[in-house]
C-alpha cells in the first residue's frame, strides 16, 4: 500500500521530468511555471491511491494521473484570466506574468498535452478513460460557464449552486478516482462508489472553502479572509444568505453588495448578517452531510478496509482544515 | 467517386446535426453560431476525399473530418480574440458577439468537443488518429505563437516565415488528408504524401492570401484589400520587403509602419514599395514552387489517377483564385 506522500512524491518526480520541446518558449514556459507551482496534487493522488486499492504496481497510472494535473492547471490558467485574478498559489498569474494572450494559448497547448498524457494510457483502458476524460472536461465547462452567469443573477437556489459545483470543482475529483478504478481493474460498481465519494468529498470541500474563506483563521488559511465577500462571488453563504433574509436584512445586505469603496466595513458588515442569519451552521450542517454520503460512498467500496484508510484520512483532513 | 460537392453535402448535414445539451445555453449557443457559418469546409472534405481514394464507404471518416471542422474552429475563435479581430467570414466574432470570457471559455469546450468526435473513430484507428491529432494541434498553437511573436520583430527571415505558416495554417491540412487515409487504409508512403501535398499546398494557399490582400480584385475578394497593410501585419510580402529594401526604401517602409492616421495614403505607398522591390513576382514565384511540391506529392500517391483529379482540381481552384 502506498500512502499519500509516496503518490506525491512519485507525482512531483514526473511532473518536474515532464520534457518540453525548446521553442516556441514562449508557448511552454508558461506551463512549466504554473504546473510547478506549490500546489497540493490531490488529483493526480487520487488516481494512483485509486488505482493502488486494486494493484501494488500503479505504473499505469502514473501518465493518465498527471494527464489530471495537467488539466486542471489549464482550467486554473484560463479561468483566472476570466476571473481577472492576480495571484495563483501565492505566485503572479500567467496572464499577469506574461499576457493575456500568453494564457490563452498556452492554456489550450496545456489542455491539449492533457489528452497526450491520457491518450498514453494502456490500449485496453484508452477508449473508456477518454471517454471519461472528455465527458468531465465538458462537464467543468459547463460548471465555469454557471459560475459566470451566477454573477449577473441575484436569485440563485441552493441546489442551483450545489450543481454549479458538483460540475465546476467535483466531478474533477470524482473522476480522478474512477480513472486509478478502472486502470487497477475495479468493477463498475466500485468505480461508481468512488467517483461518488469525490463527486460528495468535491462538494463538502467547496462549501468548506466558501466557509472558511469568510470564517477562516487568517494566520493559518494563509491569505486574508473576506475576499470573496469583497467581490461579491457568489458563494455559498451569500446565495443562502440572499434567500433567507428578511426584507430589510436584504436590503442591508444589497446595499453592501454595491459598495466598493469601504472594504473592512463591508467584511465586518456582511459576515455579522452571516452570523444574524445563521449561515455558518447551515453550511458546516449541508458540509457534514456530504462528508458523510462520501464515507459511505467509500464504505461501499469493496476492498480491505485497511487499504481505504487513505482515501479516508485524506477526506478528513480537508474537512477539518483550517485553511 | 464522390466529387467535393458530395462531401461538402455531407459535411453540412452532419454539422446541422450535431446536438448540444440545452443549457447552458451560453455555453453550446456560440460553438453553433461560429460551426455554421459559411465556411470553405475545405479540410473535413480533404478527410472525406482522402478516406474515398481507398474505399467507397468513408461513413468512418466522417466524425474524425467533423473533428478537424470543430478543431480548426476553436482555433478560429480564439485566434479572433488574440487578433482583437471584430469580423469573421462578414459576421460578428464570437467575443464581439458575446464576450471575451464567452469566446475563451466557449472555444475550450470546443476544442474538447472536437476530441470527442475523434474518440469517436473506429477502435483499430484511435490511437493513430489521436496521436496525429495531438501532434498536430500543438504544432498549430506553436504557428499561433510564432505569429504573435513575429508582430514585435522586423528581422523575420524567409525561412522562419514559412516555417510558421506551416504550423499555423499547412499542418492541419496536412492531418486531414492523412487522418483520411489512414482510416482509408492507404499505405504508409501514401499517407505521406498525401500529408506533403497539404503541407505544399497549405504553405502556397496562404502566401496566395498575403498577395491576395493587397492585390485581390476588392469585388471578387469580397472584402477591402489593404488590411494587413493597416494593420502592419507580417505578410510574405512585408517580411521580404523588410529584408530586400534598401536603406532608402526601408526607411520609407518604417515610417509608413509607424503611421496609422491615413490608411489609404498608406496602402497606395506601400503597395507602391513593394512592386517596385518586385515582391508580387517574388511571391508569385514561391507559390508556383509550393504548388508544384504539392502536385509531385500528389502524383507519387499510389491510387488511380482519375481518382485523384478530385483533389488536383480542388490545388489548382485554390491557386487560381482572385478572392
Amino acid at each position: 500500500m502506498l500512502s499519500l506522500q509516496d503518490t506525491l512524491g512519485v507525482i512531483h518526480r514526473e511532473i518536474q521530468a515532464i520534457q518540453y520541446p525548446k521553442t516556441p518558449s514562449g508557448l511552454y514556459e508558461p506551463i512549466a511555471y504554473l504546473l510547478t507551482l506549490k500546489g497540493k496534487k490531490l488529483r493526480p493522488a487520487f488516481t494512483l491511491l485509486a488505482c493502488n486499492l486494486y494493484r501494488e504496481d500503479i505504473e499505469a497510472a502514473i501518465r493518465p494521473a498527471l494527464a489530471w494535473e495537467i488539466f486542471h492547471n489549464f482550467t486554473l490558467m484560463h479561468d483566472d484570466v476570466m476571473d481577472k485574478a492576480e495571484l495563483r498559489r501565492g505566485q503572479p498569474t500567467v496572464h499577469k506574468k506574461w499576457s493575456e494572450n500568453t494564457a490563452i494559448l498556452s492554456g489550450d497547448a496545456m489542455l491539449i498535452l492533457s489528452y497526450i498524457f491520457m491518450t498514453k494510457s494502456l490500449a485496453e483502458h484508452l477508449k473508456p478513460l477518454l471517454d471519461l476524460f472528455s465527458l468531465t472536461a465538458t462537464e467543468i465547462c459547463e460548471g465555469q460557464q454557471y459560475d459566470m452567469e451566477f454573477e449577473q443573477r441575484l436569485d440563485v437556489s441552493e441546489p442551483e449552486y450545489i450543481e454549479m459545483i458538483r460540475l465546476k470543482t467535483a466531478v474533477m475529483l470524482g473522476a480522478c478516482l474512477r480513472t486509478g478504478a478502472i486502470i487497477g481493474g475495479a468493477n463498475e460498481t466500485d468505480r461508481q462508489n468512488l467517483y461518488d465519494f469525490g463527486i460528495y468529498l468535491g462538494i463538502a470541500f467547496q462549501i468548506k472553502d466558501d466557509l472558511l474563506d469568510v470564517y477562516g483563521n487568517p494566520d493559518v488559511f494563509g491569505k486574508k479572509t473576506g475576499g470573496d465577500i469583497l467581490c461579491n462571488k457568489k458563494t455559498y453563504l451569500l446565495i443562502n444568505a440572499l434567500n433567507s433574509a428578511n426584507i430589510t436584512d436584504k436590503a442591508e445586505l444589497l446595499k453592501w453588495l454595491a459598495c466598493d469603496d469601504k472594504p473592512e466595513e463591508k467584511i465586518i458588515a456582511v459576515r455579522s448578517l452571516y452570523d444574524k442569519l445563521a449561515i455558518p451552521e447551515k453550511a458546516n450542517e449541508t458540509i457534514r452531510i456530504f462528508y458523510e454520503k462520501a464515507l459511505m460512498a467509500l464504505q461501499a467500496v469493496s476492498v480491505d478496509e485497511n487499504k481505504k484508510k487513505v482515501l479516508e484520512n485524506i477526506a478528513k483532513e480537508l474537512m477539518e482544515r483550517e485553511f
